[in-house]
């Protein structure tokens, strides 16, 4: 017999919430961002066989879907304060408490590592697959937010960390779409399934970056909508981005549509002005992050791509679009 | 060929935001609540065939995504600030330009009718059903929050509106579970379809309500929710019950199950002090909403239900549980 909605909650899901806040176990969640602060939040969807792979293991599926709203909480500049779950689960899955259990661990886990308890949401039963939601609230200075809009002709263009490319090979990897370099998959794998969200990057940015976004879309496609909002352009330089180790000595051709187009990164990528060139280089340096600076803002639209030789590159891989294509992971 | 993630975001769902706020459009919404006030935050999942039917109207469906959440709020006494959105779509749904732009009408008629508006979201392909995702904010004033441990033994227990047992029955109709009644649905429906979220009476219950809850999973498992947090319990009388008048000549029998154990109710169930009951029936009268005095709060814990003969019913209908059983909507 299946433990009901409740003792679900209680089981794995709750726990005393921090002074000040009131958690699981009302009908909403009460907490209150530090005098004079703003709020940011943001919420995404998770859908088995779309979002993750049915096999996946819960305790990285727990671990991710929380990441990767913490990283939307990173590309604002915002310090996590809590969450939301929603979880609808299929009978088959609400009864395997180990399943259950793994998935609690890793959703905690990301949790305590940034600061981001769990403070309510809604467990349902799914007749289909494992739906996830979840919602995070961080908090930052007024007027501080590290806004798409915020990009200047002249900024240098930045990506934190070295994974670009990992997560999409991974996936293509593990789907069977690239079987030659299989023997990659245990380096490539934890950027896919345990990426980690640059949530104390993000808030040493503040007032040192302009524009700023989490690249879950794909690098080019995410660049794109700080150039749109912005209202300017960008030009790349191939030979500047930091690939992914596993594949850095894979032959362009081949790595260039992961490295370009590639989703699932959550590293930032971020404009600064070049005088800042010093602060941005000492702020990933004082959170343990490494930054690279890849390109510069145009005023003339439009993202280009030069390779090692100074060449443009004729054709740009397409980022994911979930309704456009079947890119899908 | 189906419209891209971001033209559908753009054609249905983005609006601008109201000042001091930043909407849909980047990696987090900013907001703040007004100097001094907590946050109430709520999220809940609806599910195609599971929280609703395929074919239910897609205003109604837009309409009710967020009634549902805002009735969380209400039971807080929290006044909207604003909300999420997480729409995950089949191919098939996402190219029916019709059935999204009747979701964005109702669902905005609601945002509008509370001051809530949308201010970000997340939308994915779905390989299955239908899935929503909504987060609500709201602000009280700290220290006021209408909290389900707050009730007190000698409390009088309340119900708002005369809706108990609508929804249910409607979608017993509808199911093709109860035949003989179905020249009721035209009036039970729109119980089932187009709840409206008590908001304006949780503000006013402020500081005079002890606890709170919405009925979401029947009034007998709601206020049981109360009694377990604030460890007391209750003794309500059938005979005061706020039937829904296409219910009220129905044998008994027939509708009790309805009243004490249907679900999707989304009125408020709340304790007030005795010495309350004047300002409580004018908090309803100057929101223009019926409230109904049900029954007490005891200090031996239990529920027991008196029918107008003063006997105590010796069967109590289950309430809903998601993972519970298969009465599901």
């Amino acid at each position: 017999m299946p433990a009901s909605e409740f003792d679900l909650i209680d089981r794995y899901f709750k726990r005393d919430a921090p002074a000040n806040m009131l958690g699981v176990g009302d009908d909403c969640a009460l907490f209150a961002p530090p005098p004079g602060m703003q709020l940011a939040a943001s919420t995404d969807l998770l859908l088995e066989g779309r979002h993750f792979l049915s096999d996946m293991d819960p305790c990285a599926l727990g671990h991710k879907a929380l990441a990767v709203n913490l990283s939307d909480l990173a590309a604002m500049g915002a310090q996590p304060l809590g969450c939301l779950l929603g979880l609808a689960l299929p009978a088959a899955r609400a009864g395997q408490p180990n399943w259950l259990a793994g998935f609690a661990r890793g959703f905690w886990a990301q949790a305590d590592a940034h600061g981001c308890p769990l403070l309510g949401g809604d467990t349902t039963r799914s007749d289909t697959a494992v739906s996830i939601s979840v919602t995070v609230f961080g908090a930052l200075p007024a007027g501080q937010a590290l806004r798409r809009d915020a990009a200047r002709p002249g900024d240098d263009v930045w990506v934190s960390g070295r994974t670009l490319g990992a997560a999409d090979m991974a996936l293509a990897i593990l789907q069977g779409r690239c079987t030659d370099n299989s023997a990659c998959l245990a380096l490539l794998r934890p950027a896919l399934e345990r990426p980690e969200p640059q949530v104390a990057l993000g808030v040493a940015l503040r007032g040192i970056a302009h524009a700023c976004i989490d690249i879950s879309d794909g690098l080019l496609q995410d660049l794109g909508h700080i150039l749109a909002a912005s209202a300017c352009g960008a030009r790349l330089y191939e030979a500047d981005l930091p690939v992914a180790p596993p594949l850095a000595n894979w032959p362009l051709e081949q790595r260039r549509p992961a490295v370009l187009g590639g989703g699932d990164v959550y590293q930032l990528c971020f404009t600064a002005p070049a005088h800042a060139r010093q602060r941005v280089l000492q702020a990933g340096e004082e959170v343990g992050t490494e930054v690279s600076r890849i390109g510069l803002i145009t005023a003339e639209p439009g993202l280009s791509v030069l390779d090692a030789q100074g060449q443009r590159l004729p054709f740009l891989p397409r980022g994911f679009d979930h309704f456009g294509d079947d890119h899908a992971a």
